[in-house]
């Protein structure tokens, strides 16, 4: 895919995120979108907490469904097929303290109804990212729906 | 444990979710608490949903997540021991189109420091609930942290 | 589907089931295969089991992956479409002591293109059962490659 | 931990493997063991194969069921505790075709009380690594039950 396809299939996807009630609900942002590869993030804020004042585990899988997704997303043909989440599996292996919870998604394997992702969700706290969550992914690719 | 006990159980946990800002912003509620089985739900409203007008697949993830937590969190000696979500695993088995989606947590099997919880998802259209989501996950039970 | 064509397909996995090495190897039968519903187990003997005495997790895993997948197997047009073991994960709950080690799989969604399964797994002492594990599976259902 | 120690650990899980049945039933082989990172590995043959002449899906889970728990038990004290396998969960991301599987385990978040590693399979064809499966796996590590 060239660059300007790229572009496109880029701006497709803030389209389908910034259109997502929830997305703007958590509050959370599109830090990076590469073929393969995208970065969410959100800032620390009350709404966002469980009772111990961590990221809600809700929130770190959040950004995992959306990550995952759209991550598989930017590698199909977006005007002939399209993702759903399958399914997907998260450990949480850190308490999620800190100012801004950023979860990276990357592709595994792409494959052609099936693409498997990863996910590493981090922390960070006064500078420092720390771990918190580690996920794994399955993103079904399907024809798009034909318009009548 | 008696009547009385596990209504101080349900009083507890209930102060635990409404302490929880991310329980209040998704504006979900406590439909049922019984020893080893929660339900969770919520009504749609644009903020819950993606672009497509389905329940967002975080919420799903959300409603998982504390439900099996608070599921198994019906069966520990709450002054002593507390849980936490280790990991969890959902799969997606139809669109939640509809207008409330309801998440039913049920406890397999009671460990002493694990807790495997099962949990369904459902979604009701025109009064009919279809099964939307199916999880399961490992819920961690730990000492409390000692007062100061 | 009729009786008739439901035993064609029962002979039909019990063929494929036979020509796995596998499966041979470490000596599991076929209970029962029903309409989206298939059990398997095995009986204890050394070669089957872990350094403590207890069934062997990857026998509770093998039990698992053919089980989902042969359930999922049942529900599909074999003539046409085939079915892969895309994902599965499973939750140890109790040591696999025991003589005999059973895998029951259901169907919990058939897709489509991709059949939700869950499985549990027993184990019997002196006559009584006692679930060890349990999984949640992902299939893929795919065309049969066309014959040359 | 120097390295006469570690070489004591590495004996302790070469003994354990060795005492299991499954182990020598399956046929792999320890190809090395450091902190954290642990590779099994096994050649092809007729009876760890599938219907269709792959490494059979319940072979890969084996070796990720004993490699995620194998690296997590470098990682603890020996005397004092041991590890359990909790749950895992497994992609599988291509056919396993070729003439040797192996896994590579690496621990990603050691814990207290639990141990979250993951875990990727290749197999070799004609000289060339391919990736078959990737998992995440979480340990149980417990107090060794006291001697009589």
């Amino acid at each position: 895919m060239n660059e300007t396809n790229f572009a496109a299939v880029v701006a497709s996807i803030r389209d389908a995120l910034n259109a997502q009630g929830f997305m703007k609900l958590v509050g959370a942002e599109i830090v990076s979108v590469k073929p393969g590869e995208v970065e969410l993030a959100l800032n620390r804020r009350p709404e966002v907490l469980q009772h111990n004042g961590f990221f809600h585990g809700g929130v770190t899988a959040f950004l995992v469904d959306n990550a995952t997704t759209v991550a598989a997303g930017t590698l199909v043909d977006r005007e002939r097929r399209t993702v759903l989440t399958a399914e997907y599996k998260l450990n949480f292996v850190a308490p999620a303290a800190g100012d801004r919870l950023s979860c990276r998604a990357k592709v595994l394997k792409p494959g052609r109804s099936l693409i498997v992702v990863e996910a590493k969700v981090y922390c960070r706290t006064e500078g420092e990212e720390k771990l918190t969550a580690v996920a794994l992914a399955t993103i079904a690719c399907i024809d798009q729906p034909k318009a009548a």
